[in-house]
């Protein structure tokens, strides 16, 4: 059996929440923690994540390196790994991002839709690639071990991104164009680059990133994987479902608007469908996450390929990005 | 051969004086990275010292854990442990704490000479003990294990936070009153309390400190630490010299006033003698601490105790004092 990941959740976290993941036998889910938050508010919400880990050490605990992945199955419990979709909370001091490291997160987006500090979000009119701070936080964070996730960034940004990353980034959670044309999905040029180097795809479940939206079948979602695993190579696929559960519609409103226009924005929704869509019938929580299992190998990947995509992909390549590059820790890890 | 660690030392940073650490032998410092700073000042030094740690791997590296004092030792380096003078770092938020310790922090005085939210300082007319806060602090700090220090406290509020606290507590830098009278020093009977509770006494070098002032001999010095070893027991006394290597007195300065006056207070000092004093002719820096261990010998101190003294001591009480007391991270450690 593989191990069984998440590549991305943003849930409005509950105790009932951290029982499904077990229910569902979820050993480990990279979950957003901040958006357009700053750092001080990202740490009130890391102190809200110490709570929780407190309060129900049973079931859930911070990961922080691919080992917690087996030691969250080995004492049945689910790793959570923290990233952020933008890269606010390290403001403009390329400082904080080994804070933030050491503080336990784990991915960033350079972008969330909109131009940062860093490159041009993908509903941007032009996209300007990375910017002077852009390719500084990139090296910085190639350093410490914080990944580079570009799933709302545009398209040349992406390209630089994996063109002057050292190690290799992610779009933890998107779909091919090819499949269904979004403008959160990712051209073929793009996902073949992002494989080539090494990088990894984590398949979104997202409404909006799906062919006939909620209407979605698994059938057609395991199809796209196969799809997923022919531009990219077996290896680089996992799952990232973006599942929102239990979130008020409030919440996609901050997600989009954050503090950055006074007017409103729909993303990918629109003035009439503006809040959260609603899930395919196949996957509303994490008790559904086992069963895309038989889907993929319905459509007819292999159980290799259908293991790397359900947890072990995700798990290699935790084990090759978490850990730091410099040499101290070098010294250190060598001496432990 | 015992283990070398100095128990309080704040310095002008520099690489010379890490040169010095390792030309010293000396395996591990705590050093004082915050004094009346806020939260997010804090992290800004600790980004400086996150710097040092990346620019002189070969000499410094962050300690954590008691075992990377062995590691120190191991790869010819200096352990260096982060501690804050005054709890100003956590602000009115005991979520901070957590937060402080997962950024290294593993001392925190309840107060720095004034009225804190936690507790009373030793120049308070008034010494009301632990707050309501304070007492919730104290348990938060026992939990994730950072070590409550009352080196600058009242003396009601160190008997209380000796009862209150679960794990043994420290004075890092004070010697006792006396063998020299000084606001800063403490009295036999509390010293003998915190003897009993497990606690721990790092013995300053800090002319304010000794008998006779930056006079004082080597002799006297090493008499005090034996008289120390008969008030608290020859495992709870070791070495906190208060080194203030380098600093411009503009810094004694911020020490003593902060941002709470307007005024000028000058602490220890006196308006003729306001700035750092010049320290013992034995003592300039890191390559005279060995020496010390001669000097303990000479006084009668057999060779186990001024091992003790010298290092063996801190290090056994960073071993019971750095890791968590919570579940998950006990379950995390039996795993690991």
């Amino acid at each position: 059996m593989s191990f069984l990941i998440d590549g991305l959740q943003y849930a409005n976290w509950s105790e009932k929440i951290f029982r499904q993941m077990r229910a569902g036998g979820v050993d480990a889910v990279h979950v957003t923690i901040t958006y357009h938050e700053t750092f001080r508010e990202t740490v009130l919400i890391i102190e809200k994540w110490n709570r929780w880990f407190e309060q129900h050490p049973d079931v859930i605990f911070q990961g922080r390196t691919a080992a917690d992945v087996q030691l969250a199955r080995d004492t049945g419990r689910t790793a959570i790994f923290f990233g952020s979709q933008n890269p606010s909370c390290i403001e403009d001091d390329i400082g904080l991002v080994e804070v933030m490291h050491t503080l336990g997160l784990r991915f960033m987006q350079l972008t969330y839709n909109n131009q940062s500090l860093l490159a041009s979000g993908c509903y941007e009119d032009e996209d300007t690639g990375l910017t002077r701070m852009g390719r500084q936080v990139v090296a910085e964070m190639n350093r410490v071990g914080l990944v580079v996730d570009m799933s709302h960034s545009g398209e040349r940004s992406t390209f630089e991104a994996i063109e002057h990353s050292t190690r290799p980034i992610t779009i933890s959670h998107a779909n091919p164009a090819s499949w269904h044309a979004a403008r959160r999905n990712k051209s073929d040029a793009l996902l073949r680059a992002l494989g080539k180097s090494g990088g990894f795809l984590g398949l979104s479940a997202y409404p909006h990133h799906l062919k006939d939206g909620g209407g979605c079948t698994l059938q057609s979602w395991c199809e796209m994987a196969a799809l997923a695993v022919d531009l990219m190579g077996s290896q680089n696929v996992g799952i990232g479902t973006d599942l929102c559960q239990d979130q008020p519609d409030s919440i996609v409103e901050w997600m989009r608007v954050g503090r950055w226009t006074k007017a409103i924005d729909y993303g990918e929704g629109s003035a009439d469908n503006a809040g959260f869509p609603a899930m395919p019938d196949w996957f509303h929580d994490n008790r559904d996450l086992a069963a895309i299992r038989a889907g993929l190998r319905a459509v007819g990947l292999d159980e290799a390929t259908a293991n790397g995509i359900m947890g072990d992909n995700w798990l290699a390549f935790f084990d090759k990005s978490f850990g730091a590059q410099d040499v101290s820790k070098k010294i250190r890890n060598a001496a432990e």
